[in-house]
């Protein structure tokens, strides 16, 4: 072994080579500091204090007879040894590893790093970025709803009861509120599932939304926003290996928590395409063919469905809904129903129907046995409230085992942030008539394509949007999504900065 | 197959067994309705609109031929069908029904239930629960720091900004921290790591509290309350099968998170036991031969540290601290250290040591090397603000390529709550010198039982403790954990009521 040899081992500082090929050098053997013979090279001492680390993987090197984990050890800036990590990209949980999340992926990520730049002063073709890649309505600069903000500063500031700048209405809310919390103090835990009187409010605007059909506050439970209530539910659902593994069906084009949330569990994802050619709908016979394929390979227990659809923003007729719970009953699936966006349908002629309502419509047979849970956030809504991750879900024919494990689970996080909860009360029992209150538009636009035409946007425009394969399409066509919250002004300019730039880039690369 | 046989599997109502044995019952097949033959039975009619459930498992009963699916179908109240779920106590994530978390258990089901009957007029030998079970210092009737309040009301509701009753310190927080909100607003998402500021913070206060240990702020992650981010840490850690699967070295007693967490994520739960000879203190020999014991099973590959101790209230001296970096660095464990008690230490000469700050005064050699997590909280210290659910977690030495993966997981849940990262920010970066503060107290007693014990208390006292076996004990001793966050005057009469149980209970069971 030559010196450059060990020096590629052995860091400069901490080795000698002698004549002779005498090498000392620091490292190894806490417990038991000896002298180890490497091949080619007379013999090292270990210093004890100097060497943490005991011998371990020898199988890393060519060495023949060396002291273990030697190929482990490099030197640091500063000259010390420095180790392989307990915890590294090879030893590392690899499920962790499959999981991906394109709303704040590397374009996100980029679009970071130019905010940077700009403000150091570097010249760009654009002044700011504009983030069009997550629903975030308040950072596109939409104000909160006062009444929201009023009972919120009550509820953290008691003392504010006393002054006469808040309106009546809006200390009831609060006194309300914090006479279900533990000592009246948003302070205090809540019970796991979430406060008692905000799940009573929640199934009263479940029924008043679905024209009366009951809700048991009992299948209620709070969440810290609707991602939260989303995995919980696929991690009581996911189980088995190979081919009886958990197989879970969702949209293509998807809102990438679930596939990352799948990998994450190591589930199988089962793909079924929407019908870009109809509106990105739903077909049966494409939920059909997906399903006789997966089932070749896994056990598909559970059918996610985004309606209004995230990415896609179509609104899922009445008849499409009751297509999927005959075929979710016929196929005995779980259903989840991620129905965050369903304040969000401004389209004429458009009107949202949630699943649950159109299950018990369909009689006994259906709403006894068909087992749903369904989802709803404060993040999206009029409010936008993204901030505060307050969501709840809803579950329906839940087997009472289940949810006696399901309440289990989740009572080990303790409960979800009160102020969420606080917030999703006010959502679900809005503001006295008369109050202010916007309605903000999301909606995804399909159109050209991918990675490189974003990046391209970015760089060129400053606006920041996701391409559509992190949500998923078919082959040879491609997406980007876009969330049209910026203010009119904004998006006006945003609109034609993009038209612009998707002329130059089809003229260019067409 | 006699008449009564067939009841057992078909519900009266819908059977008509007729004279040489005909069945007509209804459920199954809603695609294809069809006759089908039952061995002893001459002939099913399944009307199709009654009966949205195919064909499917026909492995339940010793019918030799018959309707698949048969055996799932039971018939509810209002006379219909009701099929076997899909999701069941069988086919559900059995990580799942492994979890267990006593500190919301079944004695704090009954306290609930107690306080129900209270309510309703029950008589009972107390008028009110006292719950001990949790560390909940604002439900046990602790008052909110002022300071901290006034500046979540100012973010909650920043037209309070113009109003003169807040002082300007307060004022001057809110502002900044709405400075660093997307849209200046609190219900903006944040970074998923968490706001800058906010993290910068943080950075600082680890910097005053370690005597100067420089903290990089991207190694800070903000998190929903101190779970959040153990759990995050596992699932990066947690990988392999049988004997190659991960194994976590914890406490015992611990806190029920860790086993609750392990649970689910399927790791090996590693168990070392606290000496409670020497105040609950840790040994390096029992840690020494736990893990060679593990060795033989399994991979363990993180060592998790409770100090100050959860339930036993141990604060670990300086030496031990020393001693168990050394082990972990020795022993190439990474280690996880759940400081979220370290303001809570009252004993006369007993001092908090960050693991940190231990291991950077022990050299280069083990803070270049040792890997570390440490967790912090604001459900704890003196604010005890358990329902922001705000915390942090420093990573230290953590791969550079693990921790792009760190940052990318807790991307998917977008962020931590805004107002608990809020909130994390004013307990790290404290209220101007003058302003109030309580110290809590939060310690566990070790004494007597256990489930038996803790629930003849609840019944007979009204208070609610939490038995060891929750935490984990060794084998002959019984514990309970009681947090000892009631005001004054309660702890006395809370303590008398227990002292005088503790008599009557030894008097009468030994």
């Amino acid at each position: 072994m030559s010196a450059s040899r060990i020096g590629q081992i052995l860091p400069s500082r901490s080795v000698s080579v002698l004549k002779g090929g005498n090498v000392w050098f620091f490292g190894g053997g806490a417990q038991d500091p000896a002298g180890y013979l490497v091949s080619g090279v007379r013999s090292m001492l270990i210093p004890s204090q100097l060497s943490p680390f005991p011998p371990q993987n020898i199988a890393r090197s060519g060495v023949s007879e060396r002291r273990r984990g030697l190929a482990q050890e490099k030197m640091t800036e500063n000259g010390v040894f420095s180790r392989d990590k307990v915890l590294t990209i090879d030893t590392m949980n690899p499920t962790v590893k499959n999981v991906e999340y394109a709303v704040r992926g590397p374009i996100v990520q980029r679009a970071m790093q130019i905010e940077k730049e700009l403000r150091e002063g570097v010249k760009k073709p654009f002044t700011e970025v504009i983030k069009a890649n997550i629903g975030d309505a308040h950072a596109m600069g939409q104000q909160p709803i006062t009444f929201f903000r009023q009972v919120l500063a009550l509820c953290s500031y008691p003392e504010l009861l006393n002054e006469n700048m808040f309106p009546e209405d809006a200390k009831n809310r609060a006194r309300r509120i914090l006479q279900a919390c533990g000592g009246g103090s948003v302070g205090a835990y809540s019970a796991s599932q979430g406060i008692d009187c905000v799940r009573q409010d929640v199934a009263r605007y479940i029924e008043r939304r679905d024209g009366g059909v009951p809700c048991d506050p009992d299948n209620v439970y709070l969440t810290t926003g609707a991602s939260d209530g989303i995995v919980t539910m696929l991690k009581l659902l996911v189980c088995g290996e190979g081919a009886s593994r958990t197989g879970v069906m969702i949209s293509i084009p998807q809102y990438p928590l679930y596939s990352a949330a799948l990998a994450e569990l190591g589930a199988v994802q089962v793909n079924y395409y929407l019908n870009e050619e109809k509106c990105w709908s739903m077909d049966l016979s494409e939920l059909e063919s997906s399903l006789a394929e997966a089932r070749k390979h896994c056990n598909p227990k559970a059918l996610c469905i985004i309606n209004p659809g995230n990415p896609t923003g179509q609104v899922q007729s009445r008849q499409c809904i009751e297509g999927v719970i005959r075929f979710a009953a016929k196929e005995r699936l779980f259903l989840m129903a991620d129905e965050v966006y369903q304040d969000n349908v401004y389209a004429e002629g458009c009107q949202f129907h949630s699943f649950k309502k159109v299950l018990f419509e369909l009689g006994p047979e259906y709403s006894d046995n068909v087992e749903l849970a369904s989802f709803h956030s404060t993040s999206k809504c009029y409010m936008g409230e993204c901030g505060f991750r307050g969501g709840y879900m809803e579950v329906i024919n839940m087997d009472a085992e289940v949810q006696a494990q399901l309440s289990k689970l989740v009572s080990v996080r303790l409960c979800p942030p009160v102020p969420g909860q606080a917030l999703m009360d006010l959502v679900v029992n809005s503001p006295q008539p008369g109050e202010p209150s916007h309605i903000t538009f999301m909606k995804a636009l399909g159109q050209a394509p991918d990675m490189f035409y974003c990046m391209k946007l970015l760089e060129e425009t400053g606006i920041c949007l996701v391409p559509g394969s992190g949500f998923g399409q078919k082959d040879g066509t491609y997406h980007f999504r876009m969330t049209i919250l910026p203010p009119t002004d904004k998006l006006k300019i945003l609109l034609a900065k993009v038209k612009e730039f998707h002329q130059k880039f089809t003229q260019q690369y067409s």
